[in-house]
């Protein structure tokens, strides 16, 4: 049966989300119906919004980080329930049966494929609204009371976890803690830099914090997020609009000649080449956190491979997803880490613009919206 | 007593060499007069001469890949005897003594912070030409009869090591093997992919191959590099000119999603990024080994960072040069590699000219030159 509800839903880059009646259909084999309760924006939902060569997947189901419950599964669907079960969504599938999911070094599914063309499946979506079929952000879509997604895009988590704090797992916090256990396996007594202190970059405090680094330096041109970051486990902020020398000489002298690891999670291709000449030359790594955006470039003076320095990626912290963000859940409500400082607004779904204002301004490090 | 003979100086960026008549001083405390008897060429020179920033150090002695025999030592000189040693000379110091030194994941001696400025010790040089001080390329200067250098710039080698072939570990062997075996640590029934198949390439081919590659791919858009590949361990060679789709796709779809290891070694920066989209998304790794130059930027689309990629540098290998390059030399005493393939062309110092011609043109992979 067909459920009509509502989804915020961008028609064209650049401009608002509207609120829409959209007509969600039955999920097909291996694909899973589910009923969002919690769902966020974060930093890559708006980069893409504004970005024009995004047009060619309007108009477009937003939001790809959130938390619900099985409404309706179809055939052949046997890791969640017909009903009921608690799910999270994961914004990267883990199908088990690729290469990558049978290669122990990489999450990136080859599944991702579908991710990247925003469809539900292959080459469509089982959501429409007014006679047009709507692509569904990063294969999910959560920016809506329901949506249908293939069943190696959710993973049933614990029956009590309370889903307006475990969405933030399936993106934001999962994405920057595991960038520092996982990506950078940070070691114990070393030293972090953490360039931009959103949703992302306080988790990567957290797991730095966690992996037991001894000096975590926090960087941000919004001093209004220092507090935050301390609160999280950063040992020092900077504003490197402060000084007249750049951030890098700063962090050089400082560090006595560099960071062990560094971490871009500021979204901005120019930050990499400042975070990368901030390590340590001799055996610095370089961790790109953040979503930079498929049509950007980075630019790095050669200067800076002189050295030893290591630069690498970070995608969703490198879990495998349908099988760890289950026990992050568990993890947090084993009380291994808070995610209480992260979620700093409580919103709904026709909400949905004030809280990408809220982003954009600095103002929130993440929005629960509420459908 | 000051020394007074041939030497290839270079007047301003884009000049030709000219053969001049210097003057060599004496060497002080730390430092050691050295008689070339053999040195080449690389494209690290080359490009430098050819760059207009580099004008500021100039006039210059060009050079520095190079073997000789200690003509006369200063006060506190301990790792090589009055005269009469064999050495090869340095192009990275090792101090013994700097952070560096004493950490196990780097080369790069903090002393060489003169080597930059292209001097023979802090803001001098002992040669002059028509009563002006010559700066010496990368701290050494090596086209020259005869040079003074600080003792951490030579290692005393095995008295039986024919310099003419020997020099070649001083820069373009050590730097290719070593990017192989040290950087890459490529392993065995790995993929590599060398880019680039002049003397450091054809040096990383070796390298690739005594680490265990089930599979070599050379690359090069001169189809007459082919065959000398192929002698020193290329599996297949490929010209990218040669069929209408990029080589990143002609590598992924040959090697199946990718190489393991992939060697940037022409030293321009646009291959930079073809070299890590050739490496396999999930595990790759690229190793910057061409000399890139100072003034020069590196563009790479954030989407190849859409995975587990790792792009890290490789500068001389990764050798702890006083330490490891005479070790390298013993073993090619030892015939565990053979250099004869490398050296092509044997040439007197004032055809210095000519051998920039050949390098130029692809049509020699290192001449020795015998002042």
């Amino acid at each position: 049966m067909v459920i009509r509800c509502k989804a915020a839903v961008l028609w064209k880059p650049g401009a608002p989300l509207a609120i829409e009646e959209v007509e969600v259909a039955p999920p097909k084999a291996k694909e899973v119906r589910v009923k969002i309760v919690a769902t966020g924006i974060c930093g890559t939902d708006i980069k893409s919004m504004d970005t024009k060569e995004f047009s060619q997947f309007c108009p477009i189901i937003m939001g790809h980080e959130g938390a619900g419950i099985v409404e309706s599964v179809g055939e052949e669907v046997s890791t969640v329930r017909t009903a009921g079960d608690k799910v999270i969504i994961l914004c990267i599938p883990q199908c088990g049966e690729c290469d990558t999911c049978l290669n122990s070094k990489s999450n990136i599914c080859a599944e991702i494929k579908v991710s990247e063309r925003h469809l539900t499946s292959e080459d469509t979506s089982r959501i429409t609204c007014k006679g047009k079929f709507l692509h569904q952000y990063i294969a999910t879509g959560t920016l809506s009371e329901y949506t249908v997604i293939r069943e190696i895009s959710v993973a049933k988590i614990d029956e009590g976890a309370p889903l307006e704090k475990v969405f933030v797992i399936g993106c934001g916090f999962a994405t920057g803690y595991g960038a520092a256990i996982n990506s950078a396996k940070v070691t114990p007594g070393s030293t972090c830099v953490v360039f931009g202190l959103g949703c992302v970059g306080l988790s990567v405090i957290i797991g730095c914090k966690a992996a037991g680094a001894a000096r975590i330096i926090a960087v941000d041109i919004n001093k209004d997020k220092f507090a935050k970051a301390s609160s999280v486990g950063a040992t020092f902020c900077v504003d490197p609009q402060d000084f007249d020398k750049s951030i890098e000489e700063f962090l050089i002298d400082m560090l006595n000649g560099g960071a062990d690891f560094c971490f871009e999670v500021t979204g901005k291709t120019e930050t990499v080449a400042t975070a990368l000449g901030s390590c340590h030359k001799d055996h610095g790594v370089c961790v790109i956190v953040g979503s930079l955006g498929s049509w950007s470039n980075i630019t790095i003076n050669s200067q800076l491979f002189i050295s030893a320095r290591i630069l690498k990626a970070s995608v969703l912290g490198d879990w495998k997803t349908k099988e760890e963000l289950p026990k992050l859940v568990s993890d947090y409500m084993a009380k291994k880490f808070n995610l209480d400082r992260l979620i700093t607004h409580t919103l709904t779904l026709s909400e949905v613009n004030e809280a990408v204002q809220l982003m954009k301004s600095g103002q929130c490090i993440r929005c629960v919206l509420l459908p």
